[in-house]
């Protein structure tokens, strides 16, 4: 599994980014989070793709790994909109 | 090591929440996300008082432990402002 997090000021990138991240199967679970099930060589192709959509635009991308041990322990509260 | 990251459309509750990160000692790596070295029992402390202040208001906020080798093998691209 990994989690990818970014934070994109420009629009069009930001918008190319989540596209690709659902493209490789990731889940968004938040707005700028998406977490899914890759092999290691996905995770680096996927982040070698998105790492060449932000170019030289303002941001931050990471792409962390997650153990079977990590996932099963997180803490999580998701309250839908009122 | 964990990640706490967040989704909070109130202002006054988003501001809170990434008080809180930062009173743990978390260290802000995005604009919604928190990277630092907790204990399990401070991660659980941590995620207790970000859901109390988040109660019922609309939003997400996940906490995912991260292993030695999962952090070793992130990915990353920071850019700065142009």
């Amino acid at each position: 599994m990994c989690l990818l997090v970014y934070d994109i000021t420009h629009d069009g990138t930001r918008g190319k980014v989540s596209e690709a991240c659902l493209d490789y199967g990731l889940q968004r679970i938040q707005y700028s989070a998406f977490l899914g099930d890759l092999s290691r060589t996905h995770q680096e192709e996927l982040f070698r793709k998105v790492r060449k959509r932000l170019g030289k635009k303002e941001g931050k991308i990471q792409l962390f790994p997650l153990c079977e041990r990590d996932i099963r322990q997180r803490l999580e509260v998701i309250n839908a909109p009122v």
